[in-house]
């Protein structure tokens, strides 16, 4: 990338997120008010779109190939507080208000473990 | 990926982090005190290895293609308390006390920027 556009999109205004060759950017999802990391998805243009025109977190499944909207069927919708943009604009923090658990296990957050000392996981009281 | 390896990933004790088709996985770096997002960077398998062995975050450069230290040159290292997983273990949170900026701009976190109503990025307050 030219030093020109690195430089627009660490300093600038101007909103020009960077998708991988994947097409995708990284989204990780915080709880507005306990500022919890709930999940980690992607998005591509679209879900990108979906998510600051409806104010619902949208990703792309990368499994399914498709466009998803956090808790459509589970109705755990992730409302959208705000979106911050990291220096190269290839991630963004959520950051949202959850309708109910963020994990599809019926946890808070995806990020209920951690590894201990000995390299296994055990819950996490994060 | 059968049902089987995703449950054992989901409720097992054992760590089998799961690499992407380019061999990395998600790393998100919290500050331990403000649980903050201070980054978002990708690791591999040398990297997370070199994170743990050292205490010191190590990520994987995709530009550069190589094993990197954060804080190797500035100094501003990420000493790591705790390492959170998620579900499906393709994804991990990095709890992080920061010795310095970990943004390279200079700035306490990458995440330095917001999305304001008409798109623009504006100074995050968060």
């Amino acid at each position: 990338m030219p030093e020109h556009d690195a430089d627009l999109r660490e300093k600038g205004e101007v909103f020009m997120p960077k998708f991988g060759p994947d097409g995708l950017l990284t989204g990780v999802v915080v709880d507005a008010s306990s500022r919890e990391v709930l999940m980690v998805a992607h998005l591509d243009q679209e879900a990108l779109d979906a998510t600051r025109e409806t104010g619902l977190a949208h990703f792309h499944s990368r499994s399914r190939g498709k466009l998803w909207c956090k808790g459509e069927t589970s109705g755990n919708v992730l409302k959208v507080q705000d979106i911050l943009v990291d220096c190269d604009q290839d991630a963004i923090v959520i950051v949202a208000e959850p309708a109910g658990p963020a994990c599809h296990t019926g946890a808070r957050s995806c990020f209920y473990r951690k590894l201990d000392a000995h390299g296994r996981l055990m819950e996490s009281d994060a």
